[in-house]
């Protein structure tokens, strides 16, 4: 979150003391906004048309029109880039319902684009897993990258005092998705499964869903329910920032240390194949 | 939500064209944040204890850290509203997450207040009522007053085409509140009956159930299941800006236009006595 750098709001380019938005955004009145967050290695934004693809699906369903054609958002994202120049880096899209007369009517939605230094993800996948600890919630309208990270940033206390380094959603019984990434397991039958509704459709999932298909590799999008966890294999989770994450628990149950399995090698290598012929 | 005039943010008293926040808040980027909303006779900020005491609980549930004592922060509410002095407005204390550097840490939280000029509620309880959609929902954090309106505003096309003026939330088969107001009903018995859990704790809503008492009109705090619709005699809506307004129908049932009742009228009468003791 940090953007010492040029960012694009209001439709210029802006130093980092004057990235400001009015506070009377219906971002911040109301917290209406969505957003976009893709990974750039040098100057190459990753799989920008993806990204782009969700941003615009977001934007669309909740009414908030972007200005700018996907050409010229394209054009003005690289030279963001190009200015900013750095190593490794996250670009975040922000888009928010603008200032409004009463508070709640859209009018014209305001697009913020900020840039930050990342660090890269590691070339092997990580041999130690994350810890998960699971909560009943559901977010809402699921498939839109919403700024609503209200319950994800609340619970950071009951999550470190579960002793877990993240949170994984469910919801009447179903597993969904973890605030931030995906969820996959794979089972005993070395099936690769993920959820299939009420969750984000990550991009990183995308790409593992339609290289699992070419690879084949068994893969089902479908309901898991809570009381399966104990059946799993292996499980990781995925974003664009991350790649993928190997899980060695979730709550109490602790995951066999055999997720440096070939499936999840095989999957990590080709996220990395496929980053480079982005 | 317009301020053409002076508002407080980071400590110092600033114009429009300086009421901005970094575009790295919490409150933007995550849609964490608090507010509360007092409505100002004259000079006079009406309940303003029950709002700081509301404010204050807010922040807390939230683990946003409010610098200021109440007396300091009393104080800089009065300033604002002398150096303002408008005729009849609202002021809004916003409290978001803050800069983070990880977009998920708290650090500092922001303090903004702000003041709009307001629409007075009239004399009289309102002649006409209001149409209700009802619609399965459930607030996140629902004693807290988060700045949480995404489904509130998302529904306001599907609200239009109710033809409704305001959307009733359920959930669990239970009717909660509307967006922005609490709900009330009176049975056949003439039994004054308000949803008790779940909901925003709204200080007209408490200042009703106190005068209720006072003036020996029964009253409940308990569930109200949606098939109870259909028995309601009369029922309105309370919000610090409304005061009331009677409601017409709620979904298909239209209400008899007995909502002019002695019960309605004399809770009106005793909400402006004490908004002219306060």
């Amino acid at each position: 979150m940090m953007n010492n750098n040029i960012s694009y709001i209001n439709e210029k380019f802006v130093t980092i003391e004057q990235a400001l938005i009015p506070i009377n955004d219906l971002g911040i009145q109301r917290g209406y906004g969505v957003f976009d967050f893709l990974r750039v290695n040098g100057n190459d934004p990753l799989f920008i048309d993806d990204h782009l693809d969700r941003f615009y699906f977001s934007a669309e369903v909740m009414r908030l029109n972007i200005q700018q054609e996907r050409a010229e958002l394209k054009s003005i994202i690289q030279q963001l880039i190009n200015t900013n120049d750095l190593n490794h880096s996250g670009i975040r899209l922000i888009l928010t319902g603008g200032a409004s007369d009463d508070g709640y009517k859209i009018n014209e939605p305001r697009l913020s684009i900020i840039q930050q230094s990342l660090k890269p993800p590691p070339d092997k996948l990580p041999e130690t897993g994350i810890r998960l600890a699971s909560n009943e919630y559901q977010r809402q309208l699921p498939h839109v990258k919403t700024t609503d990270y209200l319950m994800a940033i609340w619970l950071q206390p009951w999550m470190k005092e579960k002793n877990a380094d993240d949170i994984l959603y469910h919801y009447n019984g179903l597993i969904t998705e973890c605030p931030r990434s995906n969820f996959f397991m794979i089972t005993k039958e070395n099936i690769l499964v993920t959820p299939k509704e009420k969750i984000l459709n990550g991009i990183t999932r995308k790409k593992i869903i339609a290289l699992a298909k070419k690879l084949e590799i068994k893969i089902e999008e479908r309901d898991i329910h809570l009381n399966e966890i104990k059946e799993i294999k292996e499980a990781f989770i995925t974003s664009s920032t991350k790649r993928m994450l190997p899980v060695s628990k979730i709550d109490d149950y602790i995951l066999s240390d055999l997720y440096r399995s070939e499936i999840m090698q095989t999957i990590w290598q080709e996220l990395i194949n496929q980053e480079r012929e982005n």
